[in-house]
């Protein structure tokens, strides 16, 4: 696009570079950036690049925090004896916004998948198994329900049984609120198999 | 949220204050920064303030560009007699895509919006005034088909007819492809005014 001018033209590529970034919404957000006073553009840009060099993975469970150790492995009043297993910090928030979890974390930064190229040794694995040299009662597999999280999760477990240590999956089953008549296949089976006694 | 670290908190909140991006969009366009290279960050923010603090307006039309004159103003092959008045870059920017139209532009950066208390002296109106006392056939208003683009179409007309010089303003109508039975009643009245005879 020669259209606009080149400095126009970078800032839009390079936004349109980033995840769910189309090229409309990256010319949107390039015009209004233009547009923004200077100093705030000033503190923007700041603002990304001290997050990606000041954040970093908390020593222990290795999620995204500013502290050597994150407040959750910090907290003594959480149990560290149950590690639940997640993907990506941004799984670990969304537990926490339940508030009722009150064991410790550890992220994997990713998931086991043949078909990109990702192994076990890509992801924090090795990690978990430091940890689990640790007094640990349960270890709670929660990586997504998709391909590579059961076949990351199927690696744990198979990894872990030999300690000893008592390891269980998330439920999968059928969302709450959801209508059974908007649901796979898969998911209707799943929440079959492990319907519960009433 | 104090699930994340603080940087991040900053810049998911930085990412959500921009248009068209929500919480978790933000979220997602936080923690891809985040895994990105260091190098990458630094050039990508460095973009940001570039643009902004390079970019200027053309001295002449006012649309954004690297130079004192956008090469649109400065291509003697254009004809400079006909200006089509936009109300942004990007505007101008989609009638340069049609590669049809070979005159001049004329961005107003705005619209009159006395909801927004945007008045005409907001806009780039006395700048095209000024422009008007050069040799000019004949001014395109090109503003939107919204309230304020009518508005400000209206108001502009009123300043020009005295001065003698041809003003005229984009057909309104149904889209090209448009399905008549999803097109609404006044587009279809303008569409009904506005009818040609073939």
């Amino acid at each position: 696009m020669d259209l606009y001018s080149g400095y126009i033209n970078k800032l839009i590529e390079a936004l349109a570079s980033l995840p769910g970034i189309g090229n409309k919404s990256a010319q949107r957000l390039a015009f209004h950036m233009i547009h923004m006073p200077v100093e705030d553009v000033q503190r923007f840009a700041n603002t990304i690049v001290e997050a990606r060099t000041h954040v970093k993975y908390c020593k222990s469970c290795f999620t995204l925090t500013d502290d050597e150790i994150c407040p959750i492995c910090a907290n003594l009043n959480r149990d560290h004896k149950t590690i639940m297993v997640v993907e990506t910090t941004r799984d670990l928030a969304a537990y926490e916004k339940t508030a009722k979890y009150d064991g410790v974390y550890h992220v994997l930064h990713g998931a086991i998948s043949p078909m990109l190229g990702i192994g076990p040794n890509d992801i924090k694995l090795k990690e978990l198994m430091v940890r689990l040299q640790e007094d640990v009662d349960e270890v709670i597999i929660a990586t997504n329900s998709s391909l590579e999280g059961e076949t990351t999760a199927m690696y744990i477990s198979k990894l872990i049984k030999p300690t000893g240590i008592k390891v269980t999956r998330i439920a999968s089953g059928v969302p709450v609120g959801g209508d059974l008549e908007y649901i796979d296949e898969v998911t209707l089976l799943r929440a079959l198999e492990g319907r519960v006694e009433l």
